[in-house]
């Protein structure tokens, strides 16, 4: 197993192939400090190659997801002058790279505040479950500061006509909402059956091969950017490379001796 | 007349400037195999510079639309090598590249099985009616493969955001929930109300000039790899030539007259 | 205050930081002269770099909002040959264009006919709010033209997947299903409904710099083109200018502070 590093922001916990990441920073309502983007990115890049994990879950710890930057850590790099803020913005936008590349499922579990940067870190997420009453927002322009990092993010996760109006009214809106938006995939009104989405949507990721689900997740990315003749031509080249290979062999076999493959067990 | 191909995997049928194409495998639930594939290139190639086909309607016999990849050749393919799997795979991709520009509109009619290949084929119609019960689903990642030529057109059609759930989770889903999620224009509980949907969608493109919405088509397809400013110089250059060509000239003076134009009797 | 040019086709009311601009021109649905273009085109340069006026609220009298390209100006424009049609094309273009730059807040109130060259001008909006009865369509391949200017704004609206049937189909379509294919941002069924959120919507806008909202507005709109990195390596560099920048002092002091910005006086 992979090592785990240690952390004074985040709450690890590993079970069943799925790393659960708790932000837990309650007071703050886990306000993104320079030392949870830091200890975010070790987290991410620890597990990043070990096939043993098929997911993390995130959430917050305290009822809330993560309410954004962290105000005292602005006041701590002020003191440091501009080049500080710059610093720290460019950070979080590489966790954020990072998090969206990830070759494991990303679930983010969104309840209580999510706004700002934890917008953001909802964005990258492959599976968003939200509590209905959670509260969603761009707070940044009504603080005279400016949805920096996050903004592509935003607008590739619900699309420009949607972002444009959310950055620049700060309107706060729920979970019912998000899901009417595209931001999040489901809405639940009942804590408890958030959590049976949760256990549902990982039982779902389970049912799926390690290796298939990081190659089409790269694959799914990299249709914003690779030209199609191109991307066709090498998304040929890794499926003759999957069907052929031990997940494409067991999946295929499974199915037609209507058997779950070894990776679903 | 352009002359149709003879096909062993479809059937064909022309009325009223419509080009009806059935996927006929219903033992298979129109799995999509090599010699489909091929068959569906030649029609599509057939009729493309047919200014009296003005559209295609693409639906599957025996109550599925498409099982997507056809396993039976897969198992064929096995025997000739990795090579012949990415073969068959890109020969996919570019039936669905094709299948995309093709100048006549596409209308999809989606009931049954509309997974993984046939999944794709549903993503590049112009205009897709689902049955409220029909079940989609990209299996591919389930089964230790990769939903790989299918990929660009999915993240086109519905977004990021569902796309990378859809994906990694193998999750089925209704036309009802298609509809939700941006994938059809229609979802239908009724057979009948269905084949009316149909029938009123294809009036109304019927009302509509031939020339024109091929040009249009071209031009919303552009839109996604063009740079605004020469996609707006060329559009106006195309605009200008259709107000003064023959389209141009009858449709504005139909209009003036009140009258229906030349195409729409 | 910057200067308003004189205008025959619309009537502009400056209100509380807000330039209130109406199409005028009811006997003809405010359908979209060469004059009207040139007019929108000045206006919006005059008040471009006045950061004074914090929004602009586009509308139409009589009833309507904008029925498209003017006929009449068509028939003027064929008898001076297929160049003068090209550049009355290129020039609404143009006008989409700096209106989507506009570093103010773009405000559409939709009603009656939202049509051809109205629904292009309705997708530049960062808030569109219409009633649920306005009718809006894409009208031009039924007359044997095209939506030549307006393609890529619809298609960066609404997505290719509803742009393709909407444009090949000239099918119509109110308020409350413009909602539901995300074009708009609300539907309100009464007039005064529609108004209070009108009002509403200014007053979020109020609460945020507007500093901080025109280079929100020019980062969201520059995630469509510019390459990631080096967007996040500019927006952090923003992001720092701003915080210690006027407004960002002054919006963090505030909240600390619990005091409403100076600029939401």
């Amino acid at each position: 197993m992979s090592e785990l590093p240690n952390c004074e922001t985040l709450l690890l916990e590993l079970a069943d192939g799925v790393l659960h990441v708790t932000l837990n920073r309650p007071e703050s309502r886990n306000a993104m400090s320079l030392a949870m983007v830091e200890e975010l990115r070790a987290v991410l890049a620890a597990v990043r190659d070990d096939s043993r994990v098929r997911a993390l879950v995130l959430r917050g710890a305290g009822g809330h997801f993560c309410a954004g930057g962290d105000i005292k850590d602005m006041a701590t790099a002020r003191a440091t002058g501009s080049d500080a803020y710059r610093q720290l913005n460019r950070a979080f936008g590489s966790l954020l790279e990072e998090a969206q590349a990830q070759p494991q499922v990303m679930v983010a579990v969104l309840e209580g505040a999510v706004l700002g940067g934890g917008f953001g870190l909802a964005c990258i997420s492959d599976i968003a479950i939200a509590h209905a009453s959670a509260q969603f927002g761009l707070p940044e322009t009504s603080l005279g500061i400016l949805p920096a990092q996050i903004a592509p993010f935003v607008v590739k996760r619900i699309g420009l006509t949607q972002a444009r109006r959310l950055a620049l009214t700060a309107a706060r809106f729920d979970g019912a909402e998000a899901l009417r938006l595209g931001l999040v995939h489901f809405a639940e009104a009942d804590g408890a059956v958030l959590e049976q989405r949760l256990a549902e949507s990982l039982e779902q990721v389970r049912r799926c091969a390690p290796g298939a689900n990081a190659q089409t997740k790269a694959l799914l990315l990299a249709t914003e950017t690779e030209p199609l003749d191109t991307l066709l031509d090498h998304a040929a080249e890794r499926f003759a490379a999957a069907v052929t290979g031990p997940e494409g062999a067991e999946g295929t076999m499974a199915f037609v001796q209507k058997r779950k493959p070894g990776w679903a067990q």
